[in-house]
């Protein structure tokens, strides 16, 4: 555990969580960091027992303040990427990946269900896009699509686009001209970070979708041409857009008006974090304005600028599929290039468009984990506060120690959870233990699984799926394992079917999951002890919010 | 002259402005890079004249495109900070600068008056913030302003906030409580570029508002301590904001709903672009979340971060002024820090704040600009065809003539405009040079100095109102200069009152724009020859853009 002591003393006390420091609703400091003493040292640091597991409480000088610090918060054994929009925290791809699973949901369930949501606000995350079938192909659906999540940014292109042919186009989009891998409005800053378009009608010839991943596209020039790399990293390219339609009256008098349009943005093509992470792309030749540098430093860019449009070409990285009518394509317009075929426009074709910001969708997918972290710790403090069918802990007591053991046997994340949720499906069945201990297996941990796989992925469900399994196959093959068990659980195995036959052993140890559960077992055994030390749920709300993010998207 | 051949060939290609490489209307390039030749190369470029003025027609090899190039756009005259939003682009304050000048206008005039608007808009991409006064207190008006240049961005706060005493506050922002300089939603990315807050009511004590120029302030660092700024520019900090407030519920079949935030943006507190320029400033204690770094790191960004806040604090950055009823300030988001002092809230203070961007502010006072030029350019095109009192040039290539002769002499921007710009009450006044001719003196010097004194700075519209003065002046202090007028020169002389007599001529000299008006005047009478290079318009339209961004706000 970390000693206070040894810590930066004003990042230490800046970081103080009481009352006065913080606004417990917002999370809001209170207070500016000059307002702080000059140089706080640590007077005492005592050990505690808080809300959310054991920790410090400190007792600082010259002011006497109090903190108090979790040993959880002090030394978090999440090591997670912190910046959510580089491509650390990302899963790059290429189009073999996903081409038969693309991100996808009905509209009606992504509606309905806040799993389906979750899961789909975490492609758009994770992957740079996801795609919604099925919604109603009604004119301006498109912004209700974007409320859902967000923000509608309204642009000079209105607060929808039309994407069909135009009579008198101001862009290349709205004629039925094909259009190669681009980022949208480059010349914007703030660029919109997200794009939705959604197909009313497709029945032209051509006028296929593609998307390209832009970070793995860049990610691969790093590899081949690093020189290159930096290069496009570090140069701000002038981008311009300019439509002479309905310019503002300049004479006096004649008040406002007019949808005329001179945006210009500098920024580079591959744009990076300090650390030197992708972060941002913006590529779309035809809005490339004229850079003006040195003869030398030009023909370096322009090599550079051309390998990396070659790269973004290669066929490997587009992914190609065709919008129908009801699909709504949800895009991260920093990350994926989108493209289209041309089409003959006597077919007909017509997207609706609009622009949001990924902050918004961010704080959405986030606020869908907080409220099912809410609904799990909730489910501790209330149901799991219920005696544990004899055993001399409570249900939560029993499951909090199992997650502290997972933890403590340096089990990967994803068990940790899986031990720390295993029995959730006692809580979450139509049955409970009780009817388990007068002889009616509730089937809780095929209950508990089956509630956890809305959220999480199988490294967490299917180990709290086997683990009744796993308990009858230790009987079986360990011969003092029986002897180990609670008097309560020995009562349990009976209804549960008793020790596996040799067949049934064989079967399950074939399992991928069977090690895992077989871990998971014996950890449940061992948290039964009242006299155990045993962390708050808090404590593992970091690690299940990690998990809640990465969880696959179908 | 810049020969085409000795510059980068792939650039100069992707640069061809022809109507198959280029949309007309948009400027959008047609093509892609791949597109083009590997290695494309000069065949032939052969000198030619452009409308744009003299230039070069280049044909390509290996396949035979035709490009025309401009001398003024090959060798631009013009070093311009190409990206409007860093610090080179800026002119940095302290409060004494601008207390008894802040840049303000009435709504009506802004509203009506597109020179007013453009100044406007100018001092918000130049100072950072303008203040409108007398606009109309009606709830819901802020966003009619911000649509007057530019488009609300909708978050959850809301299409409009409402900055006042609230029962229930989730955010500092609604309560009475004092604010120190900060940069709003630095938790949000992309974060919102402008602010706009409307002041319906302040009766309260207290409640002043406070602005701080942060680059200036970031300057400062630098210059103080340099390996402090470093670290804050390159140094990613995690900001966070949760409002737990109707988070949307995670039942199956609940629908969406709520207005739970959870948002999160890592960026460092001192954005620069790669060359180091300051471009950005995120400051905002209140929503600093924790950082995770080395302890050594730690300690160190921990005191960059606390002296940057101490002299952020520092009365002299800290502009002060109280925003009254009507007033509405606007303000970039990514630059400036505002702040306002506790107030007692029986007084009433209600603000109305909403966000929009500073790319749309930009292109709105790009495309008034745009407008002025082409409003002075059709001038040129129809009036100045007109023949020029006996002369045998036309009015338009007499101006043209004179700003080149300026260009030539190397005279600052200013003046080379001036020299152009020279005639144009001819075209301007209630009566024209034709009156002139039979006696009457139009005073085209102050009327065209009046017309361009909407647009441009004393250094442009002085040596205008003065170049009459001028001639008449030189007539009285040179002996041989009444020799080398035109005879319609010496003819309207008489009109304009002969030369000056030695009391005038000597006050004439005192003045702070003589010596410039002289040199207009010289340029004036050689400007006559129907022999001489005469460059279009075009070739000053990016001086005269620049001109009209950098002109005084009042």
């Amino acid at each position: 555990m970390s000693d206070p002591v040894s810590l930066p003393a004003l990042w230490l006390r800046d970081n103080c969580g009481c009352t006065d420091c913080r606004d417990p609703r917002s999370g809001q400091k209170l207070f500016q960091i000059t307002d702080l003493p000059e140089a706080p040292s640590v007077a005492t640091a005592t050990r505690t027992s808080l809300v959310s597991g054991p920790g410090w409480e400190v007792v600082w000088a010259p002011d006497g303040h109090r903190s108090e610090y979790a040993d959880a918060w002090l030394a978090p054994q999440l090591d997670l990427p912190p910046d959510a929009r580089t491509e650390d925290a990302k899963t790059l791809w290429r189009a073999a990946d996903l081409a038969d699973s693309l991100p996808s949901a009905r509209w009606t369930d992504y509606r309905d269900d806040p799993a389906v949501r979750l899961r789909t606000l975490n492609a758009v995350g994770r992957l740079g896009f996801a795609l919604l079938r099925g919604v109603p192909t009604r004119e301006g659906q498109v912004t209700e699509v974007a409320e859902t999540f967000g923000y509608v940014r309204e642009t000079n292109y209105g607060r929808i686009f039309e994407v069909r042919v135009e009579p008198d186009p101001n862009n290349l989009a709205f004629t039925g001209e094909r259009i190669t891998p681009h980022t949208d409005n480059p010349y914007r800053d703030p660029v919109p970070t997200l794009q939705l378009l959604h197909c009313l009608v497709n029945s032209a010839e051509g006028g296929e979708s593609g998307l390209v991943d832009g970070f793995a596209a860049a990610a691969q020039l790093r590899l081949e041409d690093p020189a290159g790399f930096a290069l496009l990293s570090r140069t701000p390219v002038p981008f311009r857009f300019t439509d002479t339609g309905g310019d503002i009256g300049t004479g006096t008098g004649t008040g406002t008006g007019g949808t005329g349009a001179d945006l210009s943005a500098h920024r580079p093509l591959i744009g990076t974090d300090p650390r030197g992470l992708i972060r941002e792309i913006r590529f779309n030749n035809r809005s490339l304005g004229t850079l003006r540098l040195p003869a030398a430093d030009t023909e370096a860019f322009y090599a550079a600028y051309r390998r990396f449009a070659e790269l973004l070409r290669r066929p490997e990285f587009q992914l190609d599929f065709r919008l129908g009518p009801g699909d709504c394509l949800i895009f991260d317009n920093t990350r994926l290039l989108h493209a289209r075929t041309a089409f003959a426009d006597h077919g007909g074709r017509h997207l609706q468009g609009c622009y949001a910001d990924l902050d918004g969708l961010l704080s959405t997918a986030a606020v869908l984990r907080r409220s099912v972290l809410d609904q799990v710790q909730a489910l501790f403090a209330d149901q799991g506060g219920a005696e544990y069918f004899g055993e001399s802990v409570t249900q939560a007591q029993h499951m909090l120690q199992a997650g502290a053991l997972a933890e403590a046997a340096g089990a990967p994340g994803p068990l940790v959870a899986a031990a720390l949720l295993h029995d959730l499906g006692h809580f979450h069945g139509e049955t409970t233990g009780h009817d388990l201990m007068r002889g009616t297996d509730n089937r809780h941990s095929h209950t508990g699984a089956d509630w956890l796989a809305q959220w999480f992925g199988p490294a967490v469900t299917e180990p709290v799926r086997l683990h009744v399994d796993a308990k009858r196959y230790l009987c079986a093959v360990e011969p003092g394992y029986l002897a180990l068990l609670s008097p309560a659980s020995v009562h349990t195995l009976a209804v549960q079917g008793g020790p596996m036959t040799p067949a049934e052993a064989e079967r399950f140890a074939a399992h991928p999951s069977a090690a895992d559960a077989v871990r998971l077992r014996r950890w449940d055994e061992a948290a039964k002890d009242p006299q155990a030390p045993t962390p708050g749920f808090g404590h593992f709300r970091p690690l299940l919010a990690a998990l809640l993010e990465t969880a696959p998207h179908s």
